[in-house]
Formats: C-alpha cells, sequence, structure tokens
C-alpha cells in the first residue's frame, strides 16, 4: 500500500496556539493520492453496506461526493446552521472553545436507512459525534464511519457508536 | 438529455426575503441524476483541457471532487478566509449585502497553469469571478467555468472573463 502520509502537511498553532493542523490540501493536489484516498475510503465505506452517505461540510465533501458516486448512493450533507434552506434536524455540540450547531435537511435520511459517515480528519470526535446524532435524530442509524486521517492520541473514537470507524492514516 | 430540474427545489425568501433559494439536495439523494451532473460537467471542463480543478466552498467541492477525480487532475479548494492554514493569496469581494472575503494556498497552483473553475450556481457571478482573479494572482489563467445552474436573469456570465461557460441547467 502507497505511503501518502508526506502530502499531509502539518502547520504549527493553527487555528489557534497549541493546535498541529493537519493540512490535506498537498494530498488533492496530488491526482494519484487522490485518487488512492478516494478508492480506499469507497471500499472500507462499502464493507458496512450502507444505504446513503452523510459528508460533513466542508472537507467531507471533497472525499463523501466522489464516495456517492462511485457507491450509487444518495449523497447528504452535514452543515453549518444556517446553511440548509430546508426543514432541518440539527445538533448542537461543544467545541475546545465554545459550541457549534450542525443540521441536515429532515428529508434526507427515510426511517431506517444506514448511514455511513464521512470526513478528512477524526480528532476529538466531536463533529462526527454530531453527525452520528443527526442521523439518529433524522430516523436512520449510523452503521459506519470512514475518514482519511485519524489522530488516535485525542481518542476521538471512544465517543462514537458502537460501529467500525475506518481510517487511512494514523498520525 | 435526461431532465432532472425537478430535482432542483425551490424555496422562496431564503436565506433572506426576495431571494428564490435553488437547493440542490433532492439531486444529490438521486444517485443517477448526482453521477450525470458530475459525468456532464467532467466533459464540458475537459473541453477547456485544464491543468488544475478550482472549486468553490462549500457546494463547489460536491461536484470539484469527483470531476477531479475523475479528469486525473489537481484538486484546488477556494475557501472563505481564515480557514486555508498555509501561505494565501485572497480576494474580497462585494455581496448584495456587505463583502466576502475568499482565498486559495499560494502553492496550489504553478505559474502559466490553466484553470477551470467549478461551483454548483451561476447566479450575479461575484463568487466565481473572485475565484477567477484568485487563479490570476496566484499566477495561473482561468480557461473555463463549469456550473451545475446558471441564473441567466441575473447576468453573472457578463461579470466573468473571457472563456467558455459550461452549465446543465438554466432556471
Amino acid at each position: 500500500m502507497p505511503n501518502y502520509e508526506h502530502l499531509i502537511r502539518e502547520i504549527p498553532d493553527f487555528p489557534e496556539e497549541g493546535i498541529l493542523f493537519r493540512d490535506i490540501t498537498p494530498l488533492l493536489l496530488d491526482p494519484d493520492a487522490f485518487a488512492w484516498a478516494i478508492d480506499r475510503m469507497t471500499q472500507d465505506a462499502a464493507t458496512v453496506a450502507p444505504d446513503v452517505v452523510v459528508a460533513v461540510e466542508a472537507r467531507g465533501y471533497l472525499f463523501g461526493a466522489p464516495m456517492a458516486r462511485a457507491l450509487d448512493l444518495p449523497l447528504i450533507p452535514v452543515r453549518k446552521i444556517g446553511k440548509l434552506p430546508y426543514k432541518t434536524v440539527s445538533i448542537e455540540y461543544a467545541l475546545e472553545y465554545g459550541s457549534a450547531t450542525v443540521e441536515i435537511h429532515e428529508d434526507g435520511i427515510q426511517p431506517g436507512q444506514r448511514a455511513v459517515l464521512v470526513d478528512d480528519l477524526l480528532a476529538t470526535g466531536g463533529t462526527l459525534k454530531a453527525a452520528e446524532d443527526l442521523v439518529h435524530k433524522a430516523g436512520g442509524t449510523t452503521v459506519g464511519a470512514t475518514v482519511l486521517i485519524e489522530l488516535a492520541e485525542l481518542s476521538g473514537r471512544g465517543l462514537l457508536g458502537d460501529y467500525p470507524v475506518h481510517t487511512l492514516m494514523h498520525l
């Protein structure tokens, strides 16, 4: 398996002091690496037999959209509050400082549908947990999560439900 | 050619009174329609022989990412200010009320590279014009733009440079 970890650029103290930010834009610039990531994440997501792909704004769209296309599945965008124009369900969740609210359209997921969550990064797990809660609130079930990068030291996986979390890179 | 215009939901008075918002989420839920849009937009973009795909946050990522994958080209995300962690070039542009600033990483585009811009919607053209200016500021040239929907009455195309603008739906 190719190793593309050198295409994840580390930026100290971004967006605030003490945070080591993982910048995926060098990977996006390398078509072979981006194709590898999409294809592997697609294979990982397929193993949980999802009915829908739920992608988290904004970097999650970069992977979730081509994955939904490849899996021939509906794509449901999680958005920050105030962006979705139709009837929504929403979840407020804690950030390191303050809180954030995310939404999905209430007509996105049909009752009982199996959702796979997609984002670029699993850090503290707060955002993916919020996405999981949105799926539940809309009547669906989360059956897996697929991310490019996991920061294992932050133990984000422990915040999530009892389903497989697939990761291409552990940093 | 299939007609998927019924999958673009009209939401009156969003995000503010007097605006008729075009909601693409029903199209995202229909795998055949989403695949059609991506495949057609990919074909349109290929006609301008781009070196890079420049996708506008956030809905532009839903189309630009699978297009870059299909075209085997680098993907450059345009982001709202403060989101990109590395050295950036930025452009401030006027909105109907107030202004916005968008950025790309300065190492995304190599001098002389040909960029195709991707977004879901061409309305007043302000956002795509800002993306075009970012490409120029970073040393590249915009050779085309590919959007899902054009609101022709707003004449956004007139704001853009002298290059082909491809559109799947005129609403």
